[in-house]
């Protein structure tokens, strides 16, 4: 598996560049029996898709997903199922000026000298494009974890820039173009992004991600532990410089005596734990938060090199996205999904046959 | 690979229990001819050893690694790499009166009704025992990179509880308990440390971990992504419940003209990105930072659960370590260790024959 | 990696069914700079495809293959390299009548107690259409295994049926339908073939394929050796029941005396083991040889079961080969040309640093 | 995964070299609840064992097992099983005089080249030798099989040279050196071994393998087929250049009419296909042949190089099995038994839930 393979059991092969032809993936691995259309993905697609807001990328992508194989009348078969999504609204032309020319905070220095090659058309492979893919196969991941145990996945966004968001509920999220779990804060997210685009420059954000209903028992120690494979599937999204799990950097400061969680008959008292002990899931809300960087595309000039090793200056025009975490609550959510239902089968393989008189003991969010 | 074996071509394929007759692991797929003799494995697990100093455990493990195979004439020759560390003082007797209940914060809830077994002796399995292997292994793949790319890893206690450990100088990492990089703070530390014993309690840690002289190039986008995998293999030792890459959550609040690390001829101005950008490493230094959580083992009374689901009261006796992240250091170099190794391997095998014409421009290691 | 997916490092993930929109497959890990574009790939395709003579299944597929990722400007990029054939002649109604039947030496039976699904069209997944997926991303190896090591893979049928094919030259295998070594045959062959087909029956075949300038030294010891690699690819191709390397089952009543391949200064004396020695490639000619079964789809009554366990008889209407071993040259020589890639990577990646003095000595095809 | 692991769910991990400390192995991945104690596994060690008659290698190992790590109370726990066997007769001065020459049918030549390293002792990993891991980690999943399946799994010697052995009865395979089935040619056997060590030669044989009760479903098509990982399996164990499914080669001149089996009410009326239709289990004995090479290591003078490239001549005393063949029906048993037990877990992560009325019917053994 060279790289753009993702799970043991479930896996996602993921191909395709930000301007070539297409994009796309094969799912394999997907129990059989599952009922899934094109129109439970595009359900997911049309959440992270771009030109849907005047705070995100004004590239206008259709995303239509088309299911090549995998499912026959309306089920799945149990094999690979190929998800393809056509580029068309590829604008070449704006990058060929940067053909030359390493932008401050990209991938293109990094990729000239690992391939030898610059694909310069909106970042080749390295773009955020490559990240509707991943939507697209979580919904599958998604819709299978839904009905075999009653499992919701849900993200939104706590912080942007400097404005914490504070959580009022779950309602909001599907209102505002941020994902936002705050209808009155909205207002005040519009006016500082309006700010960052006028001062031509880009901002970061905190993304939390929540599963609920989550069986005790999935992870593999030691090394396949959950939320080590939670660790590595959200990092792996683009622009993603942390990771935390539960009260993530909060224990650098905790006792023991307040972050080990008690456990009483009727549930767990707390959960700093995030939902995992040991790599393994406590039956509580698995609870994930993310720090994404500010886009590294900003048009205004920058420092940098050419291919020849000569200093120039860089300032990057083209449609991007002046918050890459906008649009990045429904990437979160497909990546925990994929890992949970890669665990899940990872689980029944192993330990099937498992059974114990111990009653399970309820979980809790937060 | 069912969750004991990490990297794709450096592969460490760990087993042991805490309790049991030894801990180990086969390392597969070393290349040949790298001088390598126990004494070199010793050194690095003997900064990880219990017993050092009044702040972590007082179990006395002698951790005397022999190496099973994989070497002829004191050079490895290609072949898997077997290590072997006897348990010598395990006193299972501590752990009799746990065998029915399950100890807030531990792995024994859900390992319980994961496996259906309870090998209560020292938490069997996922006892941090199993760190030792990682570290020997560790050494194997640390030794290769120096040798190969002059690539040096080091890692330091940041913070220990409430208390910030400005960095000053890695000198001082050898001499103190806490592998803190600062002789002045050790006092504050160690008092630290007794009062929170005292309090029959336990606390957390942030430790940080910089590879310096990294090539650019390596890295297997978009999922294998170099800080990827460095999140999953950092996430997965025990108690870690944070990772950052570079600026980490800092990002949140930064705007890109910050962030985003300009070029010059001379070298990369800054490093907020830890040394991977797109996935790929950038050649300047990869920094990484985790955060650990208080042990959960505490001689205090907390509320629980027995087997049958009834309300108990634990309090755990037995040695443990009242910060693991004292001992957490030599661990996260290993872990950062076998990433490096393993995508130096992929590295060259797809892109052995890409030559650039571009100079490679320094790193910078902050 | 679920059952679709072969090669550690170059690789193929494959998707589609046979009377599905369309069948694929992603290559990934393919060396970023070597020259391919969908020219190079249909031209193998070619060779495989159905209806190019009255011997094979009538069915009419353009097999018109895209490149839907992984190359820019006519080059790879080190990048997932997508390719996607569409179906075109998909006549379902001819399976109706099957819906609810077992056909004899197929997958019917196996497949719907696996998957609890049946689809019914052409066998869906298990159709020989898949192997046209093969052959495509076997032309990408190809290239870069001539390229890079002048190895050249070849194929041949070396028996049909009882007939024993005589090995004549490599020239006459592409000027009949048979792939068949030897023109002054083909008459026989062909009147053979017709034989079969006025019976309603169908028939085996032997075939033979070389890699010729393969260096010494690939292969991974102990498990994956390169011929276990080349008899797991072999023998997943359909309808394949027998796989040897070199003398294959001749070294059953071979005196060590005759087998042992003398080592002389002007090269390797004799090539009984077919180039590979303790799982390695000895720089000889890799030679393998393969069984395969008569079609099952014959159109004669036979017995069978039906969904409900009862008796039913069935005769197999729709296109079939009579002899599907007549259109598996080509794939036996894609699925070579995997293995090889895959242990071309692998074994630069641990071992390219290794130099000896020793002289390599030539190999020798037979 | 670096070559010296096998299996994706239950994964066996070897290591070690014929005159180094210890051979062993890592079994990951065993469901937790099973039985097994070291006699377990000695008894199949004790099959395999060398020195046990006049016809095998004179070398006198105990081969005692320790298990280090995986059970408790003795039961697995389902984390990783550790497997030692400490050499206890390593004769490395009787190898001191082939360190510079090549021994023809050897790997000396091919790993010299790979590796840069010669492990003269005793053929260092390439030996042998290392199949009692692979008899020690079989006898794990042939428990699991029988318990779970009531799975046999048992094997045999067919041909000896040029002497056929006709199946008589299970009963005497376990009553004579050659697992020959048959007591009435053991005499026969015994000369024909006393007359190629007096010709100071060595001969080929053949072993069959089949395993009974084996449910229908297992194998992950198209490549991970249950034939292909047969194939695989069998094909990996030192010696073999052949491998069979079914009717194997003979299929080659076999009609379709023949070669389909039949299904009826009351079972398969045959089984051509040995167990496997579209690489999936049939329900039926899954039947394999393979072809194993005469030993290459024989005490007269045959023609070779050295690591000059110069002539040489080389005769290789030490103590070597006259036929390798004679101790590798239960190496061939153990890999089949670890290929099944990986496809049952295989089986049932992704197809737990799969359930039809269609009655299951018998299966035949030939």
């Amino acid at each position: 598996m060279s790289g753009s393979s993702l799970g043991l059991l479930f896996t996602v092969t993921s191909f395709g560049e930000s301007h070539g032809p297409a994009i796309g993936c094969v799912v394999d691995g997907c129990p059989p029996g599952l009922a899934i259309c094109e129109a439970d993905i595009q359900a997911e697609l049309d959440r992270r898709k771009p030109g849907t807001s005047r705070h995100v990328t004004q590239r206008q992508e259709a995303d239509r997903v088309e299911i090549l194989s995998g499912t026959f009348e309306g089920k799945t078969t149990g094999h690979p199922i190929a998800l393809l999504i056509r580029n068309t609204d590829q604008r070449s032309q704006d990058y060929g000026k940067i053909v030359e020319t390493f932008r401050p905070g990209h991938a293109d220095y990094t990729y000239w000298h690992k391939y030898g090659i610059r694909d310069y058309r909106g970042g080749g492979r390295s773009s955020a494009r490559e990240t509707a893919v991943r939507v697209a196969a979580g919904a599958i991941a998604k819709k299978w974890l839904k009905e075999q145990f009653g499992i919701e996945i849900r993200g939104y966004m706590s912080q942007l820039g400097e404005i914490a968001i504070p959580f009022k509920s779950w309602q909001h999220i599907g209102e505002n173009a941020f994902f936002a779990p705050n209808d009155e804060i909205v207002p005040a997210l519009e006016s500082y992004m309006d700010r960052i685009r006028a001062e031509r420059d880009s901002i970061g954000a905190r993304i939390e991600v929540v599963a609920e209903n989550v069986p005790v028992g999935w992870g593999e120690p030691v090394y396949d532990r959950l939320d080590a494979d939670i660790a590595h599937a959200l990092m792996s999204i683009n622009a993603v410089k942390g990771v935390e799990i539960g009260d993530g950097f909060d224990v650098v400061a905790q006792r023991g005596s307040l972050h080990g969680d008690e456990l009483t008959p009727a549930g767990f008292a707390s959960n700093h734990a995030g939902g995992v002990l040991g790599g393994v899931s406590t039956g509580q809300a698995i609870r994930a938060s993310i720090a994404i960087k500010p886009t590294s595309s900003i048009p205004q000039p920058r420092n940098s090199i050419d291919k020849q090793g000569q200093a120039v200056e860089v300032s990057t025009t083209g449609r991007h996205d002046p918050c890459v975490g906008i649009r990045a609550t429904p990437i979160a959510e497909a990546m925990l999904a994929l890992v949970l239902i890669d665990h899940a089968l990872r689980h029944r393989a192993q330990n099937a046959d498992v059974a114990v008189a111990t009653p399970r003991i309820p979980g809790r969010i937060q």
